[in-house]
């Protein structure tokens, strides 16, 4: 059981967590790291697949060139959002891979647990999904840590492979930088930039059918 | 900043949150509902798309409907665990549909925000797996709340589309039974059941590349 403490601890967290592009060169204490990989290792996964690898990225060299890939990535797909849209979003920061003293490749490994995994036979990509559920606890338990974490979802999977050297059925499912910042955002950096707004839940919520609204 | 006892709760939720399959009948508040549903609205979404929809199904004659579309789907995966395994897959309950009180259909539009979503554009299955942290915010919410959640994913998707009336485009990408239990496992069920166990973190975990483990 939690006490009301506890419960505002966790909404807390929930409701402060953002997608942080701007750190902080301070280094991570390793046990802190430790926590988050604990945390991410304890998400739900299917059939308790744990399809999960973390690799620990903090050679300048290998994050210069994750960083490259990802630039590479924002410029080709700039060409797609035309005229206004384009000057805007060339003008948004998307990562920080750089400046964030460490980067965690977390991968999908689609053949852990045999061929035949309880759930995943059904819908396979219960794999990923699960993986994104460790990286939900991770980035709750960095932002519990006083740490910021980006998700960084601009690069071609297989530039990511080549530097990281992951072998072809394995899924770099998200490059996520970590460090300290000095501007923690109140909302998320998007909402800020008045490039989407945050949806009214009760519109996205319905009762028994899809489209049916509670009278 | 968090306190050593919020980050204490924090870890806390992560480590005692499980998949549950057993339920009471005690109905949920419905401010609890609408916390849980807060919680899964604040996770993090690609191009802040916030793919996300939540079916809150409660008749009995629709729960009645996604049991069958489940046990189904159960028995047809069993034919596919041959020998001593079918017996011990067949021994499982593998969801609790019909008990529970409340069962959540948390879908995924891939067409909201437009045809170029930022960072969807390169990776267009992050409209599933921001969706699937918006579950993971759900369950620990729900777990901070008392309550108990099931993620069932046996099933054939155009079943619960048929069953929930949802748009050929949008994905039922989870089920989740929600409700009260009084059987809170400290372990994985599938852990407590022998049919996985909990891999060692440290071996999952690699430096700068792929199998590189630290010196």
């Amino acid at each position: 059981m939690f006490t009301q403490e506890e419960k505002d601890a966790i909404y807390k967290v929930i409701y402060t967590r953002r997608d942080i592009r701007s750190f902080l060169p301070t280094p991570i204490e390793r046990n802190v790291i430790h926590n988050i990989l604990q945390a991410g290792h304890h998400a739900p996964s299917v059939g308790f697949m744990q399809p999960w690898n973390y690799i620990l990225i903090s050679s300048e060299t290998i994050k210069d060139r994750l960083a490259w890939a990802a630039d590479k990535e924002r410029r080709a797909m700039a060409i797609h959002f035309e005229g206004e849209k384009e000057t805007k979003f060339l003008s948004l920061k998307v990562e920080g891979i750089k400046e964030a003293p460490l980067t965690i490749c977390v991968t999908c490994d689609p053949t852990r647990g045999g061929s035949h995994v309880l759930g995943r036979n059904s819908i396979p990509e219960t794999d990923s999904l699960s993986t994104a559920c460790s990286i939900q606890n991770m980035w709750l338990a960095a932002c519990a840590e006083g740490l910021a974490m980006g998700w960084v979802s601009f690069y071609k999977k297989n530039d990511v492979r080549d530097i990281l050297d992951i072998p072809p059925h394995v899924d770099p499912l998200a490059l996520l930088s970590v460090g300290y910042t000095d501007t923690y955002p109140d909302k998320p950096i998007l909402e800020k930039a008045d490039w989407e707004k945050r949806s009214d839940l009760d519109n996205l919520i319905f009762e028994d059918q899809w489209g049916r609204k509670s009278s």
